[in-house]
């Protein structure tokens, strides 16, 4: 079962809301004998962070990420070293503006998760919406943190490919340049064009979506299984699982849907190290569900958030029609910090994915 | 885990490859007391049955589903109930054309899944595709036909939305146009010119993608679960587990990437039975993991099909470098029968949530 | 979830009832490249067959096994080799007496689960017990037989231990013994005993209960998986799913109870192979969950069978009082046969955790 | 899977070791709605707690819950209610007495899961026996206590029965008088030969095992599930997974080996509710693995712990021969606090079955 947890022999489970005391991850199936540091976790935190520029939300959260299980102190400074058993990792939320929720809390913003979590349960957590905030993808980051170091030699990275409708020009794809804008963009002229868009997005309240690629190189081959436990299945679950999220792709995705068969099969030759050689990767590095060694491809589209200034017509919980406006903070793109969490969640499949082929198979 | 197993409560595991004597699912969670009878399913895998017309694989099978267990013989002829305990149903295979397979045996046809199952397993039944062949998907859609009766006034239907480039015009959209013409076009015009495409697509040994979409209608609201039982989460790994497909979106989808957040947060008022009322469906009947109560519409893109006339590069199971062309029968478009199939894994995840939303909550 | 499955890694799920047209199992899971044949697994059934000796039921079936997918004929005459694909396994239910079930239709006899399937389901399959039918432990004995050659170099052996209140004497264990005589009783002379107690205990058309011990010899340290994966967990899980089993040990079980500190604690010396080596199994093999690398040991406590031939105080299913008397064939001892069965679900388990063990710490 | 997580809808995952900051269980899947208070769940913890009479180990820990997520303030001072989101139960950990481990850090206890840790991981934590130590099990009674309130009218109890050889006498069992005593027994006099019997191990550096009773009342009849989701299969795990345990019973357990069928099977008349009145329990309140209504009756044995003053023959973690004898705080009968851990075990058995029948039949 899967209500709040996420993969098998790798598995995360997470809990908090975004106004209780604090969030948290537990990671069971990490194997043992792995160093990592809060430091190095905390990297990827910072990444996803708000308030680091005006184009995400500027509630501020030192987002410290403590370890409280499932590891040793390590022989050098600051270094923890996994036992096997299940690392409990928690940061305490500490900038909940102590405000007033009293119109919220019986108001269904249009596009949020408020209808629906009272739809289902009957009772939720209101206050910075809870269970159903963005706030939770923290615990994902930092899960995904340690899941990067499962499978030996991947490295998973991501960039944002598309804001509104102006989209990178792959040509000039620069990872470096990913890292020096508060885009993740990987195409600096395309960043620049997106500043000017969403400062006036931000300025006149509004909000705007953005489509984000993950690619994870060093992938082995072999993983993802047939038929119901395949790579590309668990991609999409897991891309779709983060707040926002409206449609998922690997490879070529709904553009193979425009493509003959001569066009979008992958041909193999032998490569100079005598394994297959791929001269193209249009299948996003899975066959039949399987990797196949190639960088494995994923994007997923985030809807523009639903916070916007403008007043929109709902109701309340007594079902009296109301106008919602949702004042304070708020991202103007929420997809820019999707980009972290889209890295995480593939990474956390990835290692889920390893640690069950070794299982099965015993390569790896 | 999931190797070969699908959902929770509601839960199907299929078995079975392409050439051997038979096929499989095991449906276990039905509730009990529920009446089916094996002419209704029959009547969906004659949906999804080959040979049907030009523009599916010519092989002919008979597709014959047998109930095994988890059913009394009821009072109505032919009808059985379920009784709570594991439904098998078995379908045998009988056009396994006896053929030298000596060729593709060794050889990987490029965009296949030949490579990747070696790569695994070492070892591959490579008569007619093995497990990776699209015959498996004759279970998804028996056990689908079971699924469709667990929620209580659920309707699932599936259109083919475009192939290649063409679109249909949704101005025109026709549920009953879908079950008169070949494609499960909800559109007659565009029947009409993709009968034309295909044709020529056929004649020159091509293929090509299509666009399916699946809209559940009578889907009770509280469906889904924070935060990786999300009920989207599930239709994206669902819809992405179909042989071919590299694409999935729900509701506006990748389209909501382009738009602001006023345009796409759906609006509600009261209706008229005091219930919410969405003014619009961009979510896709879907907010926060959660049904609305709206339609569930979801979206997904199958790639061409690879097994195509013309020779491509490839390599051997040594390694060699060869050239590889699919003989005899296949899809142009495999996206055709992918409609009833897509229909089946959306009412599987909606009978697996339903379960656990009662479970859970009591309700329904 | 696990209605009708068990396992993870190596994952079983059986189907079927009594007087249905088949029973089956479907083992996910297989690793790769792993030969076998249909004859081996039948050695295994036949073993548990019924109608072997007056000692059990006199029922006649075959109980062939049919081998339907996740294998390719090997080199070898009747040699399957396993191919990673889910594995299914069938038996035709022949010997379904088309008798008259009026009576047991309506009837709950004393001790069965006649009365909970109705109380759960509202409905159920009454023929020949269907679904809590005894029958359907020859799919866990199918499975088991695959699940012997996951593990390399173990060996898994069952004896019954007692029967009534007459012991062994472990003095004189035998394994060969065992083979020799219908009880599975490894001590000849007790044998002997028994043969005379049942003899009078069939007469007089009743039943008795029996206890059975499972050694599985040649089991890898590190199996297991604190704190809700441990390998006795699963044991004690597995043996209890057992029909009619009523109790559950693990090495000194009980009788731990009743030891100091001193006397239970197995003492470890160095081995003349430098490993560890413990000079006795108090523990029957596993400490804080998690193999020793000695022989697990395990004992099951089966009931007395409640169909005999003695009226016993009931009601019918409108809740009259009634008095039922199980006719025809029946087993005397239901533990006997519960042997082969026994060790096929520690074989089960054994598989499943060995590949977990792999997979999360690349060890075996 | 299930390496540090127990149950299915009702699902408990715990992390943390004995000397680590914290201890905490995640409980997801509890019903929303239900109210509770952090001090209902200290009542438990508090029965469970070690330090309060010299018959356990003289560790002091306040044992303080905290519930960091899944509920809101309710109306009543102190009172939360469930939102169905998940709650994340934390303890610190207080009295770790900060001591030199290098001894105990490099020698196997014998009877101690320190050999086997490293044995799977290469790695322990061995302060205090790190993830193995009892500690845990604080976990799973605070999990227990929101158990506790998931089937209505459900009443779970535990006693000890039995120290040593020394057994409670049955016909003076009195369910107040188990909480008069330090023991939990049902019986005083017993318990005053108890308290003599165990000073007298404890002045000597030994220890006892015991067999502990747990008797749920109220459970509604239908819970279980064939064949592998059978409600005593769950409880037998549940119960072997405790630290400790070698045996578990149900109902009659071993002793119905014993008995002839018509001793052993309980008799049905018609109540005068009109509803099924059973004239026996030795089923335990489990027939085919499904609950009859009546009590579930199940016990479990504890071995003494190995940790005495008696020197024992071991080795280190380099193969050497060495003495080891545990210094320091334990208990002389671990049995005794395994009394409000068996309850709670069965309490979460019992959750999770209830949302999972309620989920399949849409009873309860």
């Amino acid at each position: 079962m899967s209500h709040n947890s996420f993969g098998h022999l790798f598995r995360v489970t997470t809990w908090g809301e975004s106004h209780g005391p604090a969030i948290g991850a537990v990671v069971d199936g990490m194997p043992p004998n792995i160093p990592f540091t809060e430091a190095e976790i905390q990297t990827y935190l910072d990444k996803r962070r708000p308030g680091q520029s005006r184009y995400t939300t500027q509630r501020q959260e030192a987002d410290r990420v403590r370890v409280l299980s499932g590891a040793m102190l390590g022989s050098a400074e600051g270094e923890f070293v996994s036992t096997g058993t299940p690392i409990s990792l928690m940061i305490e939320n500490i900038d909940q503006r102590s405000k007033d929720y009293s119109d919220i809390a019986q108001r269904y913003r249009p596009g949020h998760a408020d209808i629906t979590y009272d739809m289902k349960y009957g009772i939720r957590d209101y206050r910075g919406g809870g269970r159903s905030s963005a706030r939770e993808t923290a615990c994902r980051v930092a899960a995904g943190a340690l899941a990067r170091k499962v499978v030996p030699g991947v490295v998973v990275r991501g960039a944002l490919v598309q804001i509104g409708d102006i989209e990178i020009d792959r040509a000039r794809w620069d990872w470096e340049e990913a890292d020096r804008n508060p885009f993740f963009c990987p195409d600096a002229e395309t960043a620049g064009r997106w500043a000017e868009f969403l400062d006036a997005v931000r300025k006149r309240g509004s909000s705007v979506g953005a489509v984000i690629e993950v690619v994870a190189e060093g992938v082995p081959s072999g993983l993802g299984a047939p038929l119901y436990g395949k790579l590309d299945q668990d991609i999409a679950g897991a891309l779709m699982s983060i707040n926002a999220v409206k449609g998922v792709e690997i490879g070529n995705g709904f553009a193979a849907a425009t493509l003959s068969g001569e066009d979008n099969a992958d041909e193999i030759r032998r490569g100079p190290d005598g394994k297959p050689h791929f001269l193209s990767n249009n299948a996003g590095g899975i066959l039949g569900g399987i990797s196949t060694g190639q960088p494995v491809v994923a994007r997923f589209a985030v809807k523009p958030t639903s916070s916007i200034l403008t007043p929109r017509k709902s109701i309340d919980a007594e079902g009296n029609e109301v106008e919602v406006m949702t004042k304070g903070r708020h991202d103007p793109c929420v997809g820019i910090r999707a980009v972290p969490i889209g890295e995480a969640m593939v990474a956390c499949v990835l290692a889920d994915h390893y640690l069950r082929h070794r299982g099965q198979t015993g390569q790896g």
